[in-house]
């Protein structure tokens, strides 16, 4: 297989307007830039509220960036819902879009479901979609869905659909997972990406294929040079002085801090909106996060 | 305030076809015989599969059941989803129907979330809805969203919006949760229904307004009979008796138990199926739970 996604992929962050509507001209233009900066576009993530989105919403994003003109191999939307058929739908839209792969959720309403029943729901959304160029990402974030992908379910997957099933984003926080899940099942067609971009260096030396990272929204460029750099002499300090910036940024939740950023550096007030159950930051901690940001020399470059 | 929802309701279980859409003639028939049984109808529910189908599909499903006669004043449909805008629209549709109330999840992708992220969320819903017939009744499921509905919250949306805010149905399976909720919140304007019927007696002796539990899908007679006499000599004695049979469903998880009980009872077999990631319920367990419930003499007349 050729034009694989590797490398440093953001789960864009989903700017909304004043009425809480997501904004389809800020969104273009975010991934515009992220792009520029070497970064794929993982859209509807977690870190996008891609969840307090509605299905239509979703698909008129979807529909404004691919008429945008970015080339969709950059994208990997997350098409993972709690429903089957809108899960369907997302996926069917993202393949005929050209989209490279999907980043799929388990469908996370119910808690300790069997890994037949999992296993059932994929195969069911693949052979729904049946379309020989879909690429499913498999998602692992077991602290925010509470449903996890086990090594016993990929194993499974990639028995029934070879090709198909192409990689996994581990957000487990859990270097161990991660290590496990390359040794076990990195491969030229089965790609592991770290969920956090403190662990890149750990996967590149593990045979990994990048990060797919929420503060690729902010630091696109200084973690796509990692990227391209870890075999270098200097690269434990560069992952030093990557994760130093992640931190700074995680002392506010980590949605709200990063739009908090964008409406700073792009001097727009309204990029800071997040949709309920989450809040905004709140303007003293912004402000303390701003002054650690200049300490450390954090620019974003438009 | 007149004409309430108090006593039994049943999470109306959702019967799919073979391509595992939703079936509308078997539930509006299903639904028929629950309100001839005494039963409101909680459709939308947990154990209706309702996060595993789409919002088009839900709406469908509304449709058919207005359209078939029944009194929209014993619905209260579940209309609360991860996204701002899904929950709108549904619980706009259920107001317009004319359903008695909802009953309303909070966003459950994201976990952790603050007071205020709450409070804003069903505040959002409340205002854009923007319908004084509005009647909204708050889900307490900790068990499977993880989010939960505190004290706190309760008071704050109480003093927002009284009278909207008109119950909730405590499903944390924590006794000493639901007697703080009668003990503070309990009044003629705020319900709380327990959400299984093993704690119904307590919760109608506490000043509660009946229960919304699953099992009011398979034995709501006998569990409505103990609502209307539970002030009688053998309330604790037929509280034993519904207790009993519930335990006998949980041998298998609830929604495919009740599920394959259905489709014995009616002699229909693809009553059974479920959508995934739940799986229908074993052959060998399902026939061993169709033994213990005969033994118990259970039935179900249609």
């Amino acid at each position: 297989m050729t034009n694989r996604l590797r490398g440093i992929l953001a789960p864009v962050v989903t700017p909304f307007d004043a009425d809480l509507k997501p904004d389809a001209r800020r969104f273009v233009q975010h991934c515009q830039w992220l792009v520029s900066q070497n970064a794929g576009l993982a859209f509807f993530g977690t870190n996008s509220e891609a969840n307090s989105l509605s299905v239509n919403e979703r698909i008129a994003l979807l529909e404004a960036l691919v008429s945008s003109g970015i080339d969709p191999a950059k994208m990997m939307p997350g098409t993972g819902c709690c429903a089957l058929t809108d899960s369907v739908e997302l996926t069917r839209r993202a393949v005929d879009a050209g989209c490279a792969g999907v980043l799929m959720l388990p469908p996370f309403f119910y808690k300790a479901v069997s890994e037949d029943g999992l296993f059932r729901s994929y195969s069911e959304i693949i052979q729904r979609v049946g379309n020989s160029r879909l690429r499913i990402y498999l998602y692992h974030i077991p602290p925010v869905a509470q449903v996890s992908i086990s090594a016993g379910l990929i194993e499974r997957l990639l028995k029934a659909y070879p090709g198909t099933v192409a990689g996994i984003k581990d957000s487990s926080g859990d270097w161990n997972n991660t290590e496990m899940l390359l040794k076990c099942f990195q491969s030229e067609s089965f790609d592991v990406f770290c969920g956090s971009e403190v662990f890149l260096l750990q996967n590149m030396r593990g045979g990994g294929a990048g990060s797919i990272t929420a503060t690729g929204n902010v630091n696109p460029a200084m973690i796509h040079d990692l990227f391209v750099n870890w075999q270098q002499d200097d690269a434990d300090e560069k992952q030093a002085k990557i994760t130093g910036i992640r931190r700074a940024f995680e002392v506010i939740p980590l949605i709200a801090s990063m739009k908090s950023v964008i409406a700073w550096k792009r001097n727009d007030p309204q990029w800071a909106e997040v949709r309920p159950p989450l809040m905004s930051a709140p303007k003293d901690k912004a402000e303390q996060l701003r002054g650690k940001l200049d300490e450390m020399g954090f620019q974003m470059q438009f």
